[in-house]
């Protein structure tokens, strides 16, 4: 991995990096938060949403506060495969900045898009390899990206200690942005292969059942995706017919921006922070 | 003012603001953070520096979690007069993003760059006319918002109830930076009125001598501009020189950008609080 840049930040050091992905075949960016002290250091991965890359996460969320404190390792990848040579789309849902933290079976999407073996895969082997880690590691995110957090904590159990999302995709089988996505890097062809990349319909399913003992969402009560896209209350549905504890908490007035991940990332920090030391 | 967006942040109430100024002759915009409860609450102004918009602080400093906490109103400015019909100059250190917190008086600059009068006057009494203010405040700022924050409560030391900065331009007469600026907004013919926009002279003239208790600056000694543009030792002399106490702290491995400021944004807000609440 290449350092592209180095910043002090709350005492710890935060780099940027790149490196080559044999998984999507293009170089893949990051950030990577390291604590102060010795370590060894549980991991936190945080997936950011549509249109996002590494950066957004790591000069908006205001994470490394809390994240010095507790003495975590903070990992923000960029959400998806991005260069000349990548297939892409002109709408903001769909291609470069939308991975949707799934492996692409489709032409053109699928010689590149594999940010769930990406993910789960190489970015926690080269992380483990080249920092100081526990190997111990959690995983959230934000939007598509909590979306991507729960799936691939309920698809791999056995990587994570928690997991917890902010405003996440709940059902994207059942949304316009999911259903776009899915039937471009899915196809419609077998539709119930989707539903292993629906974090409602994987928790009803059982996934990962008695692996976490509880799920903290955060959803803001004033977010303009709430009612057509997030939707919640499809998780909270879930959660109930399985058996599954999630906490759900409805935040009054907050939106979809970096402004409401900042109010509560402090909260999401300690409730993984918890789980990877105990 | 027109308001152009609102966030619920940290349980207060984040505002985007655009107003037409009569002090530029253009529209200016800025933030507004009003914390959670019912006031009124002290006004802490942050200056940006070169480049900057209102957005750089108010999305990266991470600082309304404690504005909340103190109940303090924060207000950041746009740093210069901006539009079609303003003077400008390519160089990113020169007119618009660079206004210098100072009333140009020369062509073609004299006619919109008056940040001076501006945030001394007219921004001041918008924010005491609409929001719920205890008519108390202070004010701080990055690298050329610290020159401002500086100059601006040494030469209105009525308006102010302390000052801080982070990373200062600390004497823009002896700067590259600063000369070119002032030559260009001030003119070369009456060098000695630039000491007037000029801290460490300032401070070593004596001006707001007994005012201010102390006054805090923070600086990364990894700044890549410490030694050619910054020269906090200027300060340092000239705190000695005339008996005004000054709290400067290097901060090992810090560098010019947000990482820095956010890293300590919360002591800079302690230290207004304490000084606005007395």
């Amino acid at each position: 991995m290449e350092t592209t840049k180095t910043h002090v930040v709350h005492g710890g050091t935060l780099r940027y990096l790149k490196h080559d992905s044999a998984t999507t075949g293009t170089p893949m960016t990051l950030s990577v938060f390291v604590p102060p002290g010795e370590g060894p250091f549980p991991v936190v991965i945080w997936l950011s949403g549509l249109t996002c890359t590494e950066d957004n996460f790591t000069t908006k969320a205001g994470a490394y506060r809390a994240a010095a404190e507790h003495g975590l390792i903070v990992v923000a990848p960029d959400t998806s495969p991005r260069g000349d040579g990548v297939a892409d789309d002109p709408a903001y849902d769909l291609g470069q900045g939308a991975g949707f933290y799934l492996d692409a079976t489709q032409a053109p999407w699928a010689s590149h898009f594999r940010m769930e073996s990406y993910v789960t895969g190489e970015l926690i082997d080269l992380i483990d390899a080249q920092f100081p880690t526990t190997g111990a590691r959690s995983i959230l995110g934000h939007s598509m990206g909590g979306h991507g957090a729960l799936t691939l904590a309920l698809n791999h159990p056995e990587l994570f200690q928690s997991v917890s999302a902010f405003a996440p995709i709940s059902s994207p089988t059942r949304c316009p942005w999911g259903e776009k996505a899915f039937t471009a890097y899915l196809g419609s062809d077998d539709v119930a292969a989707w539903n292993r990349h629906d974090a409602a319909r994987l928790i009803e399913a059982g996934a990962a059942r008695g692996v976490y003992d509880d799920i903290l969402i955060d959803q803001g009560d004033a977010d303009s995706f709430l009612t057509d896209q997030l939707k919640p209350d499809l998780l909270k549905a879930a959660a109930e017919a399985s058996g599954q504890k999630i906490t759900i908490r409805m935040q009054p007035g907050y939106d979809h921006s970096y402004f409401f991940m900042t109010s509560f990332i402090d909260d999401h920090l300690a409730f993984h922070a918890a789980r990877l030391k105990h």
